[in-house]
């Protein structure tokens, strides 16, 4: 088996028109990185800011997550001046740490199953074996950066409020309302589920998954409030594509809907149209099956969406694969790991719901702010 | 109520980035017709090709479709001498035809339910009401005519099979084995549902929303064969990422899942995860629940995702909206409407597929045939 | 000899990042046209705008331009309703005539010298030979339709004037202050130099070069009058870095500088330096030798280049040359052809030119307005 | 005077469309740096091959440059893997040093002539003013560093070996013949013009300038050799048309010309077309007025060019100018910088010519060796 690699691969490491921001960097090397361009000058902007969006992703927080300890403390390279930001592409790193490249070692041959070793192989002709390469969790690091940023602008300019949770591990689905939830709530449990009932039995699977060495997935549901209407485009660049490719381009994703979802195909349209009344100063709708976008673009109701996260690929049970000369091996995975990334995740749906707003919201600086 | 448009709208007209495409037309004017940029020279393409599949997603093909009689024929204006392609960009144009604007003067100063009436005015400060303007499924002419030529593209150099099928409409499942569905099954029920029992159930069901002015939703399969390994990119890029955004772009489209999608929820990684055995000449999964593609990248197995498409918003009942200016209005609606899009859904379906496939094919050169 | 094509070719048919336009067609087929994406609402635009500019560009105009006789009718297909843009993509169309095949038939298999069919061949394998192809002075129809939309988005949006004329031809060197050149003089000669004794000159010596089966070159000046202060970025995208792009993509163009261009070398920085004075309400240059722009980005001075072009390609006297199986041959080349591209260059250097200001308008839409 | 700072100015900051490169810094804060996303996998990369050209760009490498001693170290963060590229984005850092901050307080104010200070403020309302910002040559850095990592893709894969050398300073003219000139002649002279006559002439014209506070510009000339047939698209990518926005990038480049050039406009089409004779397996032309490019395609001639730089805007003779109020102030510059920006222009003029093509290179892989 000879793996032929490509000289031709387009770049897929950018995302966004004009609040655009390019990771780079693997999960071992020299570290981790973004680079923004495209965020306007004179935005109050420091370290803090982004810090703290990098604690709330970073591995070893809570005994759910993998134990790996990494600070993940982020560097602003160039772009804020005093404080300020330049106008100027804003570069952050991330130094990478407590690398036990080592602990690779018996994956240095051996397609792990449902990882992307097998794919990068045969793309690429080589791959970064101590880790998982581009397709590392690490390489959300950047995106979260970039996000924090993002909710900086978004903060000045709008009254967006972003707000993502769990609400589902597993068969343990949460109660939650979203015209209630806050940010407190969500963050005062380690699962980040704001229904503390079924955060407790979550919390509970996913232990007993981790002893098991066994692994669970989820669903993160994600709210946007105060988004003005007029954000997105009506072909291809609608909110709710750009949200659905923002959220399948986080790494153990399997579905996106939006509004009623899924849920609408048993719907007729007499239940499912959400009608007009007269708001106070524009058109407000009575039900918001839509989930905030018509035809592409926000009509002033709350944006509000799901994301599928699959169980973990890594877990420590004995799994049969190959290695990379097609020849079978029997598995058994060591090393740290999370048993369910969906705690982990909701900042990155978070992140990634500001990377689309940020882009869209400079893509139309006149849409206007709903009246409330 | 001043609605201010605004003067900086990036466009979201154009997609891919190397098998390019860009739409225009409203469903009222000139026309509507697609550029295609980065299609290969020295491939066979006319007329015929494109019409083919303009002819399954034409209005009036059937006693459940729209009503609305229009041939949609295509003239490609460009980038084809003697029957090659000249690797120039290939201009489509379609006449729109059997206009009549006057069926849309009650509607001049309403805002439909669900329809992006309102979100146009509030974007741009005007809007073609005469039709739905770029939020009409006109717009999607465009669209099927450029997968034809990605269609032709793929045939010509790669063995993928691109085939989308209705596998639900309302509350009627259908049971199809995607091993063993092929096109004339799918061709030959007007629902495009394969099961024959099931689509028989379905007619009944668009027939009787018809006659009770409402209409039905639904969701859409879609199955390619064949793709070789190594297509996508692991981060922002990869084909499922992509292939959510193509389907989010789809007029009426609410949510998008691959492989095990929602479903993956509920299982365990050591349920869920895909384990490898050899192959002919590179490893192959023993299931799919990562539906062809593991870290973004394809890994020969067959790709594998359903689409969720609300009820159609125009319908027939009574509905209270509000007009332009903020004013309460019942409104009727008249006109000629699709009761259920579901069977013109497949051929966009399959468009947005195959176009997604197109650029990467050619991202990717070198990715590889799978083994059989 | 064989000529591999290639399969990959990224398109090279877009110019823009916000003002984007496509241009599609060539000089035999069905027609040439332009898509343009991202021109705001609400402007008011119609079919005599375009073509206004197309007459100045258009063959036959005068017994100095080819003879050919095309009357260049532009058809708005697509992105105004009722005189106004829509903020839709606009698609112009126009077709083309009198094509005469026959002419081009002994130039199937023939290279001609300094034109593109060798480096066709050789890339795309395959070429229109029936014309220009994509190098036919017909794809500039599409830049001068796309430049006249531009031109009305900064007349409705700026003081910003664009004129260009021709300064020199040959050996032949007119005699223009640009602050006092005006629109009305330029066009009152069949030169568009508005120098009457230069033009009268240069009229002859095109006359004999046709007489005489050759050719000739010249200089076009631009000068924009009314640039706001801060269009342009400070690294690639520098104004004089997108207006060479613009001007070496125009066919024919050898060269192009800004400012004291290719003079400044033999200046010292002392000589060269552009010192500032307190204006109105913001700092003036006393000088100009920036051509109005430093750093990239507009000072509010008056910007003004050159751009040089080539003797035509196209000359009636016998040429050695090769043909398609590399066997030598003569050739003697017939048709309508213009014996000095300069006249018809002039429209072309404006639109480029009004499209690289019109994105950059859309790109900093707060650009102050200088003091006058 | 309120200088009201824009919220929208689209990225400037990446160059390339498939080798693509994002600079990133400013001459002051944490760094300058580059991210390369495009590059192959399995290219021999490591930092000996990107410090080697750093070294003839960096400051105080010669008696006639800028005494400013900084060694512009550069680290590789990501995209390599045990010295092979691993087809991820290559992110290189460099550090800033030798920062003398206190250099610049008396800078803080004042906009110098000729220099983006004013600009900046206008378009951003803020700067660094501890240095040029963006416009610093540091930029550069990031150019050159990309351009090194282009060399070694064009090197494994094509026959390509881009020239610069200094063709003229102030009115100090070299006599060189490009089929002769050789790296190594380059790089034995400090002023990196090949013609040691004329070089010691440059060095003492330089050396005399800085005697006096003032400044020279001057003209590179560029040379491709090995350039395969078929780079470049035959619209607004022409091969030409990037060279003439990659030059006009560089600080202080005033014009651009291929070829003939300027001096094309003074020749007739019958002395000016390059007559192809058959060549070993292809054809060639019998001259080279074209400079290697028709159509905008690389016809396998060598590609030819000039790039114009003006005196450097940094002089320590006093000059009028106005402050940040408006208000008049007399300027007298201290600090160290070039007198003349030449001789370090040379590597960044290969830079982006590299640039240009391993672009091209990847847009066309089937591109022909040319017959020799």
């Amino acid at each position: 088996m000879t793996l032929k690699p490509s000289m031709i691969y387009v770049m897929g490491n950018t995302f966004g028109s004009l609040f655009k921001i390019s990771t780079w960097g693997e999960s071992h090397g020299g570290g981790v990185g973004v680079v923004i361009d495209g965020c306007p000058s004179l935005l109050s902007l420091n370290e803090d800011d982004i810090q703290r969006d990098l604690d709330r992703r970073r591995p070893g927080q809570s005994k759910i997550t993998t134990q790996r300890d990494e600070s993940d403390t982020a560097e602003i390279l160039s772009g804020v001046f005093e404080g300020k930001t330049l106008g100027t592409p804003i570069a952050i790193l991330v130094r990478n740490e407590d690398a036990k490249p080592d602990a690779y070692n018996h994956l240095k041959d051996v397609y792990r199953p449902s990882h992307a070793d097998f794919t990068y192989d045969a793309k690429y002709g080589i791959r970064n074996w101590q880790g998982g390469g581009r397709s590392s969790a690490r390489e959300t690091i950047g995106r979260v950066a970039a996000g924090a940023v993002a909710r900086v602008l978004l903060s000045e300019s709008t009254d967006i409020e972003v707000l993502a949770w769990v609400s589902q591990i597993h068969n343990i689905k949460a109660d939650v309302r979203a015209e209630n939830v806050n940010f407190d709530e969500i963050e005062s449990e380690i699962t980040r589920c704001p229904d503390r009932d079924a955060s407790e039995e979550m919390t509970s699977a996913i232990t007993e998954a981790r002893k098991n060495g066994d692994s669970l997935g989820g669903i993160v549901t994600c709210l946007v409030r105060g988004a003005p209407v007029g954000l997105g485009t009506p072909v291809f660049d609608r909110i709710e594509a750009d949200l659905a490719k923002a959220m399948l381009s986080l790494p153990a994703s399997k579905g996106f809907d939006i509004g009623s979802g899924f849920s609408s195909v048993e719907m007729t349209g007499s239940e499912h149209n959400d009608e007009f009344k007269a708001g106070d100063s524009m058109p407000v709708t009575t039900s918001n099956h839509s989930g905030g976008v018509q035809g592409g673009i926000t009509n002033g109701s709350e944006i509000l969406f799901r994301v599928a996260f699959k169980p973990t690929a890594t877990i420590s049970t004995p799994q049969e694969t190959v290695d990379n000369s097609n020849n079978p091996v029997t598995l058994e995975a060591k090393g740290r790991h999370d048993p369910c990334v969906l705690p982990r995740a909701v900042p990155m749906v978070e992140a990634m719901t500001l990377l689309v707003l940020a882009d869209h919201w400079l893509r139309n600086k006149s849409a206007r702010i709903p009246s409330k």
